[in-house]
């Protein structure tokens, strides 16, 4: 046994506390226990997505801090760690969500049937394609979700649904957090919604706007950042998508969607662009600001015409309520069609799974 | 601009501390700056991978602890902060090494020309497969390589390399801290390497062997873990890939190489399936143990007109240079060709990148 000895011997420092302890413990009662090892901390707590505040943790003897929430609605959660007002992912735990600002880890409190469990559907693959994008100047990726069937059926043509992330999300955001390609393969192994491609790109025209030294506020910073998101979506992704993917290359055939940023470049781009898109969806929406008129300044009930769906979401409890409930007294002083839609919840993923659950049934009918 | 501070007032907690902070930051002199705001620690630490022990951080007034380490060669490097005896990430950096025990950041040393950093070189595609493993009962992931230009030449057959994560990497690893794609992106450009498949898929036929009450050392885990690996790999994985892909299904056209554990799976399976398997690569490996001809019964000399290339390495300052050369003189010792590999470095993810780089050119030649 000599060589194991050796093997642990060569393992990070990490490998050397004493002993690994489990965190968070998500219990059949569907409370979930978190646990830090931190003997010399003053205070600890722990912040769980969809909780308003954070959670004061207990020290035990064993200099290890816990704390248990719950019962908590199945879902996946993020939460952090706030040692001594320092926050910190969970070192005991593997899951976390990508993300280029907040890091955070992840749980799941599980709940068969869901939209966004696993369950007997026949899975959809999720590509990840790499290429520098000229109109940014950067190299920068996107995903494409091709649906259970897509090899097998070398014939059939699909219709695309464009995902936009969150601002702080990268393109991984839908896949890894959204479970976008769980949720389509359940809808689609129901009936419920149509086989579709799914691509999910990088939401920064101008990236810069993640710098620490830069803000989400400052207008030329967001004004690139969209004009840019928009060109590379419509000169480099799309066509990539079209030459490489077996997609139906029709208005009729494309969506557009998105969370917060994502949400606001998806009505920049799809209301400025509906030669492109028949379909869209707009959720918690963040970004645009109260001058409709100027960022939608051809917008008018001829759009009734072209769109197919304008489905417009938010939370009720999302900071961003407002401005989305004026966005679309907006769309009706227009006389343009649209979906409102409030749900339960705030500015979290638990809202925009739901969202993309309920919204692609809706897709390409 | 009043929709923003509402956006603002969403965002997670993190988000409310008084000010970002950049860490790491590498500059051009090659050095790199740890930051970690932690007014109230004792003691921080930062670990860096290759750096033999973990350097103490110095706290400025303004609670920002600070290191400088370097200059450092053009590498990735893992790193972690131990804040009064607990380990964490960098709560300022988005990158981080996929792993299921030790939570570590990431940071890039430049390094243009190297095999791992991005050039001109036409990019391939990382494709993610989801699957229900009757063999292990769980459900699981492997990410498959596509070279550049796999979808423009429909005609094109590909040989395919079978590559091996270690104990504690998930299937990711060998794209998202190996570059696996990039290195092949590169290698295939320069015609260093022939066009080919790459495929990583999870390394656990055990996976109760990641759990804190479990141990690696425990032999009848890692014996089902190693042998329900190999089952995996060749009732499952392979025949997807070969139906899923145009890939070459010939003994001659498949290589397998894997790191640490996966080095051991690696040896185990290809040296015991060369019907399968003619070209095998083995770096730093740890599992095995000293009992040879337990694990390899029936290998003799007339391997060597089976394998077409049989590749041992290790790294000098690694803890299984042990173990890797007594193997080698069993090799020997059988009559059994090979190479023997030696480099500088220890059980570190810059000696296997390196790896890859030497080896993958070898193949299907």
């Amino acid at each position: 046994m000599k060589s194991f000895v050796i093997l642990l011997a060569t393992l990070p420092l990490a490998a050397q506390t004493p002993q690994r302890i489990q965190s968070p413990e998500v219990k059949p009662d569907r409370t979930v226990t978190f646990r830090l090892r931190a003997p010399s901390a003053q205070q600890v707590f722990v912040q769980v997505e969809t909780l308003s505040k954070p959670s004061a943790m207990t020290k035990g003897e064993d200099g290890v801090w816990t704390y248990t929430a719950g019962p908590l609605d199945p879902d996946y959660y993020g939460y952090s760690f706030i040692v001594d007002g320092t926050p910190f992912t969970d070192p005991s735990n593997p899951l976390r969500k990508p993300n280029y600002i907040y890091q955070t880890s992840e749980f799941h409190v599980a709940g068969p049937g869901l939209p966004w469990e696993l369950s007997d559907a026949p899975r959809g693959v999720v590509h990840r394609h790499f290429y520098h994008s000229a109109v940014v100047g950067d190299d920068r990726d996107f995903y494409v979700y091709t649906p259970a069937g897509y090899e097998t059926n070398p014939k059939q043509k699909y219709p695309v649904l464009y995902l936009q992330h969150g601002y702080s999300d990268d393109a991984s955001g839908w896949t890894a957090v959204g479970r976008a390609n769980v949720i389509l393969d359940n809808l689609i192994s129901q009936g419920k919604a149509k086989p579709m491609l799914v691509v999910m790109s990088l939401g920064y025209g101008a990236p810069e706007i993640l710098q620490p030294n830069v803000s989400f506020r400052d207008a030329d910073v967001r004004s690139r950042n969209f004009g840019r998101f928009t060109d590379a979506l419509l000169q480099e992704v799309i066509p990539q998508v079209e030459k490489k993917y077996r997609a139906i290359a029709d208005r009729r055939s494309r969506a557009m969607a998105g969370l917060s940023m994502g949400g606001a470049e998806t009505l920049l781009t799809g209301l400025n662009h509906m030669d492109k898109f028949a379909w869209i969806g707009a959720f918690s929406s963040g970004g645009m600001t109260n001058e409709f008129d100027k960022q939608w300044p051809k917008l008018d009930a001829k759009a009734n015409d072209q769109l197919k769906l304008l489905w417009v979401a938010c939370g009720t409890e999302d900071g961003l309520i407002k401005i989305n409930r004026d966005f679309r007294e907006w769309l009706k002083s227009k006389g343009v069609k649209h979906e409102d839609v409030e749900t339960p919840g705030a500015h979290t993923w638990p809202v925009w799974r739901r969202n993309l659950a309920t919204f692609a049934p809706l897709l390409f009918r």
